[in-house]
């Protein structure tokens, strides 16, 4: 094995950055697909050896090709494997066991066509021993900083490719062709690009790691279909937004049907499309809503300039697009207010002509559009405004024929103030938004795409420097945990166990017979609730087993009706029941745990029929080990679309937010304590009470299995 | 005036096919914007007369050039003026005296630049005459169909025009410039554009309505800023679905912030932008939500194809491309159900090889890629498909070396059935994408837009055919109008009113002193509720004037606190007062009246905060004299996204949907028979009872203003 090698960073530079490339499978005939790598890396001028290795032939293009990988003159840092499926396994053996560092499998038929591949794909790991392998499955990558292409793509026919500054990794390798071809065609200057697709070893975590400290890369985008290994790409995503660079990921899979559990609400209202949203909004990555803006939010973010406000000014030199940038901003929260008077007044007089109307926003300039003179100090004067936070400057199709005079002018505006500058480019003009692309001005063919970008500038310019996936470590425990009961609790239980971490339960009496139940309800000297206890009837309503609002005096009565009705539905009677006081005041809301592949998440939900049917819920995934903080429940409550209802909204009392808040956090506490131990928990509804009452568990749903013996 | 010109439609259509221009300020300095429509009519081929017009230039590039408009030897049929906004109006005179038909006129400086240019276009209006005018401010006419270019549009300079069957009217000059280019670009094929801006005299709705007359317009593309005329535009788009053209509109102003309402809430909760919501859907206009959407979808629909169904089958030949189109239908609602038996043995027949995996969609067709048969054979095996409703081809970079293959292979499949077919381009290939829509198979460079086009084709192809507006003419008054009181009405007024209309108030009595209303209550023999009754205080419970749940017996204490109460707050004391029986049960709804430009709406909302947090409202605008059909309210109350609570969800008791049904049915009968007298309208709340048992309605506004005589 190479003496290098000794860590995945270690592994990947070297991938990035081969001296020697062996290409194995190598063709001479230009028509196929696997005489590519060797043609482009010799196209786009790779300055290492390469090694193409082919039984068949002697000679590819006049380098000398090799039998097999037994008479390579040297060991390759890196190999390319074009072979199929079946001659690949051997080749990886080979490779490994003359100490190669990394190989490269573009063969497909693994993992990804079912079982069988998926037993090829361990074979081929296994073969690999201690070399490690892209793919398979992949198109390679491309490393646009230092002009080395290990890739079949045919996105690299393209001559000349633009380099740049944005990272991309991709689990497909046509994604990868696809962004490729796509932002060479946009100016959009791309750093290293890897198709990491089956990921049997290096995997997106990984090169997002390595990106990290890559000098030549400022932003990270990425093509997400799943995540293999979620700790290790919170690491990863932990470590970029110290280092100030930005994560922009498309995940596919949102159309996926939620996640069913079994006894608790929380599962089917987290689903795992939302639980990606929320590890993306937690690690500070920005989530691209379409194809498109995966290359369009990198391209702004790349610009590296700052946008701290809202307040856009759209600087325009053709009737109607101004308009389309206007409308599409305001749609998504931006400003766009009129000029403040000394700038106005810097912007009346650089024209006359009793049409100029400079009080407006859009600004129009569609006399000054071919005056660069005049365009300049337009742009200027919007720069120095202290009214905007950014610019849109609409290129019309004026600008068509003089191309650099309108981004010539931009450019020198740019240091006149940290701002953002894009352009809209109206017409049909892709070597226009290139050109604009290439020095430096985020430009776009879509209004709504200057939205998005001036969007994910905003978010990516308020993220908060160093939250760490904002959870806290959990103190030592205060809370005992002796004499837990197992398996699927009833209510009372549950909400004893809630207790412990002091979420308080509603009052309420567990009891056999009709007799006790009449005298626990007596005590309350008022209406109550009646309902089975059961560890096994979840819908107790559904049998007959919950009555509300019952005078004390008919409590006895109410129970043998209610023995008789459970029985008659479930063909047993019920051996408990619970007397409850009724909480008749309070908003209800829901707080729960679901687990996930992604990690465990706390859930906290309005309650009540309307608030489910617009599933206005908000979730948090928590570190392993760590609860929520304050901020972070506090974040949770304002996140709820119905959060007015619990802050005295039209006249209602406010309610005692600060005790839902420290109810989330001890939930959260409990959560981690417990450990794997906790399968299910729920608590709905969580009635939070007026300012100052607190809150009151009202139900809840709780299966624990096995405390490990360092629990207790 | 020419002879031949009588309607509105016989002056588009002499604009659209002149056999004579005169072209008013031409220029013969090929640099200047004045140059342009002289030389662009003979570059696009126009065969009739031409005759510039210019005091200094004796000949324009071999046609004789005259001094004034006096001297023309003829009545153009139609004019261009390219002088500024003083000299345009004397042009504009003396066309109209000499008979011109149709003038157009580009200068700007008119309305959109304040009250001045208002009253310069005034005067314009009035120096055209009986000559019509198109314009100011626009960038005139292009039609592609007869290759008559009538504009000074740089987009214009692209040397072949795609002529095809989209008409597109903006009301911008530069979106119409856009819009050319863009679709030049990418084949989509146009048939006529016409630019209206300023809307002096021609407008949007008039050139839709020669568009659905004109044989080769099959879709209708509109860029609106607003509606001059919503009867106008009601009767053209009423008669384009008629004729099968769909109307496609780009609507900007979205972001405008609702409009305010003086007493009741609907004002508020409709907003303009809603409104035009409203009317699109109730008139079968499709609604693009993206710039782009507005060529994308017209595309789709030019190809004439159907979807009856949302069943997508994507065949694609590039790993990644197609999880990006099916993830993105599958959140629009679409299936991609995988192949049938029959359907897959179909497949598995065309390719060997122990990858093929072929029970699955999208569907692989990796190999098969560039075998021109294999993939005629795939893609017929999918139009016959029962499984599929349409299909998506992803078209991969393989294509690019052989793009006539692949569209070749998609046209020869198209005969097999009327399903429509898509391309997805994944690499950057624009040529592909025209080459595609050239060859009238829909092309898309965003998996995105794949599935917009898809739905709007699915919308497109269910339209009821006849609708008219849905609403339905009022049948002769049942009602008498006889004694109504004018002004705001207090809430005992307003549902008496109601009441005539057969919408049940709740059980009430007006009473003026404690004495009576202590009575009253004890006639109900429950608590009560006691509120103020007042023409002035529509917010009474702010000032201390509603109590509610007040048992029979403490009312006429109740009564004077309240007196005591109202007078503290307001400095005077009420006059009167109403005792009503309590609602306790049933679902809160809101049903109002809105009056906004566009026309008259009906709103239904659901009550309470939540769904009000959620704005959970629907609108229909109601054809002047007419009401809204029962079929139309029932749907608008399932359009309410809290729908459910109407229907037993969750084990509640089901309401009574019909008689709520016909109270919204009734509101609007009420609405229309009173006509403008009623200024405002709403019940707040308006409760839906259990089936069976009808609706309450609890409070209400009214403002009404003199009936005119007829009403009587």
């Amino acid at each position: 094995m190479n003496a290098r090698i000794e860590t995945t960073l270690d592994a990947i530079s070297l991938l990035m950055q081969p001296r020697s490339v062996a290409v194995i499978g190598a063709s001479s005939d230009p028509s196929k697909t696997a005489a590519r790598p060797v043609a482009y890396l010799r196209k786009h001028g790779f300055s290492g050896v390469i090694y193409p290795v082919n039984p068949r032939i002697q000679e590819i293009d006049g380098l000398r090709c090799y039998p097999d990988i037994g008479s390579l003159p040297e060991v390759p840092d890196v190999a390319i494997i074009l072979l199929g499926v079946h001659r690949a396994l051997e080749a990886v053996r080979e490779l490994a066991r003359k100490g190669t560092a990394v190989a490269i499998v573009l063969a497909s038929g693994y993992r990804e066509v079912g079982p069988e591949g998926a037993e090829r794909q361990r074979e081929l790991v296994e073969a690999a021993g201690n070399m490690r392998l892209l793919g398979p499955n992949t198109i390679g990558l491309v490393n646009l900083t230092d002009r080395i292409t290990l890739s079949a793509t045919g996105a690299l026919e393209v001559g000349d490719l633009e380099a740049g500054s944005v990272g991309v990794i991709s689990q497909s390798g046509g994604i990868l062709g696809s962004l490729l071809s796509r932002a060479s065609a946009r100016g959009v200057g791309l750093s290293k690009l890897v198709s990491t697709s089956n990921e049997a070893d290096l995997e997106v975590a990984d090169l997002v790691d390595y990106l990290v400290d890559d000098p030549a890369t400022k932003v990270i985008a990425l093509y997400l279909e799943t995540l293999r290994d979620p700790a290790k790409f919170r690491y990863a995503a932990d470590r970029a937004r110290k280092a100030g660079k930005p994560i922009v990921v498309f995940k596919v899979g949102r159309s996926d049907a939620g996640v069913q559990s079994a006894v608790s609400h929380t599962g089917a209202l987290a689903g795992s499309d939302r639980m990606y949203d929320a590890l993306f909004r937690q690690l500070g990555v920005i989530r691209a809503q379409t194809f498109a803006d995966l290359l369009d939010i990198p391209a702004a973010l790349a610009s590296g300039r700052q946008l701290t406000g809202k307040r856009v000014a759209i600087l325009t030199s053709t009737g109607g697009a101004g308009t389309l940038v206007a409308d599409s901003l305001g749609m998504c929260g931006f400003e766009t207010p009129v000029p403040d008077e000394g700038t106005a007044a810097r912007l009346r007089e650089l024209q006359d002509g009793d049409h100029a109307v400079l009080d407006r926003n859009p600004i129009d300039v569609t006399l000054a559009g071919l005056q660069p003179t005049l365009l300049r100090s337009a742009l200027r004067a919007l720069m120095e405004s202290p009214t905007y936070d950014a610019i849109v400057v609409v290129v019309g199709s004026s600008a068509l024929a003089m191309p650099e005079l309108m981004s010539g002018a931009i450019v020198d505006s740019l240091p006149a103030s940290g701002k953002p500058i894009l352009a809209y480019v109206s017409p049909q003009a892709p070597e226009l938004i290139a050109l604009f692309n290439r020095q430096g001005i985020p430009a776009f063919a879509a209004p709504e795409s200057c939205t998005v970008a001036l969007d994910a500038m905003y978010v990516a310019a308020t993220l908060p420097g160093d939250t760490n996936l904002l959870n806290q470590t959990l103190e030592k425990a205060q809370v005992s945990l002796e004499g837990l009961p197992t398996g699927c609790l009833d209510e009372v239980e549950a909400k004893q166990l809630f207790a412990r971490f002091s979420i308080t339960g509603v009052e309420e009496v567990a009891v056999t017979d009709a007799k006790t139940a009449e005298a626990a309800a007596m005590v309350m000297r008022e209406p109550v609730v009646l309902k089975i206890l059961s560890r096994e009837i979840t819908h107790k309503s559904d049998v007959g087993g919950v009555a509300i609002n019952v005078e004390p005096e008919h409590v006895a009565a109410r129970l043998e009706r209610m023995r008789e009705d459970v029985r008659r539905h479930t063909g047993r009677e019920p051996d408990r029941y619970v007397v409850q006081r009724r909480v008749v005041r309070g908003v209800e809301v829901i707080l729960g745990m679901h687990r996930d592949p992604l990690g465990t998440a706390i859930l906290l939900g309005m309650g009540g029929v309307t608030a489910e049917l617009f599933k206005d819920t908000t979730l948090r995934i928590l570190t392993p080990g760590q609860t929520l903080t304050t901020e972070e429940a506090v974040a949770m409550v304002h996140e709820l679309k119905t959060w007015p209802l619990l802050d005295g909204y039209r006249g209602r009392a406010r309610c005692d937010v600060s005790a839902l808040v420290q109810s989330v956090v001890a939930f959260s506490a409990m959560v981690s304590e417990l450990g794997d131990a906790l399968v299910e928990a729920e608590i709905n509804p969580l009635f939070v009470l007026e300012e100052g009452k607190g809150v009151v568990a009202a139900d809840g749903v709780v299966v624990l299995g096995e405390l490990t013996a360092d629990k207790h």
